[in-house]
């Protein structure tokens, strides 16, 4: 469906501020008549804009009446082949904050509009250039930090994942239209189709829709960073590991237990993957009231986390005691989810080939102190993460994508039941209908006002 | 004298963080090889920059080996028809901070350099696009924050102001080569130049150097704002009037006299017009060490300002002590460079058609707690400034051109003197050329690399 916009709008493109350059973007019915009236070629006459190519740039003056604003560079784009589809003229113009003001004056003064947030993308989607997932990717693209979530965004935006929901419902469609059939011969009592082959599709199908939904954490964390905890007793040297990770006194140490009361966070990006670290107060039966909010947020922190570093402390070193400490603590963690390192800290200050059979063979030793040991707690921290990932596989990212994924899944677990017991060709159609609806709803095929006042209205102005 | 640069520089050209597009730049005999193995077209090729033509605009992929970096918009400016007068590039791309440096990393990685301050006006100057006193504008031009700075900048970058200095040039020339003439036949005593004829023209010359010099002031004065200082005897409602003024809380504001003793900053904009404010301590015999601090900051900031606002307090009035008080303060003043307002205040408080009978006809009268006469003061501020203004004049705005005038008028004054005198012919030429190269450093026709590390180095990255 291709909108048609009245209004022509436009906002500044690039970051706010001083700078070499800035440009802003003008889309829309009037662009071009608006940019015949204040741009002047080099020659002293407007540009014909109707006899001028796409994809050209043009270096001229921009006049709000006999005024020179500036010397710019303008660069046209004819509809269709523009981000909005719609005729665009992207205006170059010194980075100066008070020209850049004036220009976006002027252009008001003109009867074009100052765009909201996210609202040449949404010309964009509306007039079919995107789908609302390569939308949503945009946005994405823009508030990258990292590689991996680069990554994940790019392929959003290249419709990677986008291909992937139309393959999906392509199929279902067929599915559903051989099942409307049977709708129309409902007295006859006919089958179209092949209940057996029915069934072995809508598995196939749900199945993928199910490595969708269970790749949304990996994903989630690729593209938010991995939280990783660092936990264990007090004065075991949690600071210090930290410290020594980070490369950078972040957390403050001291020697007196309990010095940690806050959970810190920081962050370090190692081989594209970025590690969100938390310090955590030590674990122990306190009376201390602040320390016990701080044991207990540590608690909060753990359950929050995918890796979690479990530090010992070489000094502290008695067998039973650390038998029963880390089944203890490893019985709250959820296997599924959550990877434990067990760590024995301080190895510099004793000798420890003793301990060394006492604990599990993929325990690490390190002294936070020295760092020794540290490369190979952050290459541990990295193959942890890389296992998870073939690297090329679709991944999902967005928690909206999601929730539709998951009640796909729900409705299509709801046709194999159907199947299963033998329901009517209307139940069955009703729910593949609906899973249509909601796997319709990630690519924007279906949509409602709300639902795009809530996904553009987090993009930025300009976009 | 065109240069032949071997690098190949980049930069980011918009201000840094994050938007929706970014755009960074790249510029040398390398930019078109190294966009070749970057940019990949829609169709899945790279792009053949030979046989593509200038000032066109190509959407493709941005890519390091096999990775995507982004979607990009890439512009191709082939030489001389640049910004640099080289082949230059420029890439649009999603305004991530990850993905900007991502590109600038890989641009390095290719063997590109990134660019000092200034470098990109650097080449443009140096290959003969601008002469250095646009290059100058182009800062200015970046650096604006009103109207009258902007024209100024735009006037300067458009080749106004070196149009001019370029005829003065040009008329000394011709007089240098008639001197210079001389020279040749020096032993025969002839003069090819006629020495009232010559006197006459280096006459005019001199005058309008020297009203260049002159516009110096008033032109500096448009570009960094008018300084307005509000003065008075303490507790006359100086704070109140800055308010009044700012139309907002700026300064503290007590009944208790001598509560401001720090200059205090601010400014407001009006038709284009800057002023820069300074409140001040109150002017008074103190014995209190701060406020006498406060005073002499006072005295010196009278001393910096175009404008004075003297503002009196119809509650204190007594004739004879006024009177006084206006002469002695207006002796402190320098007529030919500042301009004096009396402001009678808190008019509402009391009947004041006795006093002003009193004092001169040009005084205002206002109450800065009502805000009667503030719009009528803010009148007499910009016609103030305004009186000195054709609107369309060539002005100096720039101090290093206003340092290489008054070198070039002293030459030209020893040129009259020496011609009045009857001095040789060698000696005319000497003055004759120093004039000259004094002109010829600000368009750059000379200059030294330390002038011009000194120019750019004041530039942003990018440009």
């Amino acid at each position: 469906m291709k909108h048609h916009f009245t209004d022509t709008i436009f906002a500044l493109a690039t970051p706010a501020g001083t700078g070499a350059i800035a440009v802003i973007r003008i889309s829309g019915l009037q662009a071009f008549s608006i940019m015949e009236e204040l741009f002047e070629t080099r020659k002293g006459t407007s540009l014909d804009f109707a006899n001028t190519k796409s994809h050209t740039l043009h270096f001229g003056l921009l006049k709000d009446g006999d005024v020179i604003i500036d010397e710019v560079l303008i660069s046209i784009f004819k509809k269709p082949h523009s981000y909005t589809a719609e005729d665009t003229v992207e205006i170059s113009c010194h980075g100066s904050v008070y020209i850049q003001q004036r220009i976006l004056q002027l252009l008001q003064k003109m009867g074009a509009r100052p765009a909201q947030a996210g609202e040449f993308t949404l010309h964009a989607f509306l007039n079919g250039r995107l789908d609302l997932s390569q939308a949503e990717a945009v946005a994405d693209l823009i508030a990258t930090q990292d590689a991996n979530a680069h990554r994940l965004a790019v392929q959003q935006l290249r419709g990677g994942f986008s291909d992937e929901i139309k393959k999906l419902r392509e199929s279902l469609i067929h599915f559903a239209s051989l099942i409307e059939l049977e709708l129309d011969f409902a007295e006859e009592d006919v089958e179209f189709a092949n209940r057996d082959e029915l069934k072995k599709l809508i598995e196939s199908l749900q199945h993928t829709v199910f490595q969708l939904l269970n790749s949304f954490q990996y994903g989630n964390v690729l593209k938010n960073g991995i939280p990783v905890v660092i936990a264990g007793k007090p004065n075991v040297g949690k600071s210090t590991l930290l410290n020594a990770l980070l490369n950078e006194e972040r957390a403050i140490v001291s020697e007196i237990a309990g010095t940690t009361r806050d959970v810190i966070e920081d962050e370090i990006v190692l081989e594209g993957l970025r590690f969100r670290f938390s310090d955590t107060a030590g674990i122990r039966f306190t009376e201390d009231v602040i320390e016990k909010i701080g044991v207990q947020r540590t608690h909060d922190q753990v359950a929050k986390s995918t890796i979690i570093i479990y530090l010992l402390d070489v000094l502290q070193f008695e067998k039973t005691a650390i038998e029963k400490e880390i089944n203890e603590f490893s019985s709250r963690l959820d296997p599924a989810s959550q990877h434990l390192i067990l760590v024995l800290n301080k190895v510099d200050q004793t000798d420890f080939s003793e301990f060394k059979k006492q604990l599990p063979s993929t325990t690490l030793y390190i002294s936070a102190k020295t760092k020794d040991g540290i490369e190979l707690l952050k290459r541990t921290l990295i193959d942890q993460v890389k296992q998870n990932s073939t690297g090329d596989e679709v991944l999902v990212v967005n928690a909206r994508h999601a929730a539709a994924l998951q009640k796909a899944n729900e409705e299509m677990l709801q046709v194999i039941d159907s199947i299963n017991n033998k329901k009517t060709s209307d139940i069955l159609a009703f729910h593949i209908r609906q899973s249509l609806h909601h796997l319709s709803e990630i690519t924007g095929d279906i949509y409602t006002d709300d639902l795009l006042e809530n996904i553009f209205s987090k993009f930025c102005i300009g976009k």
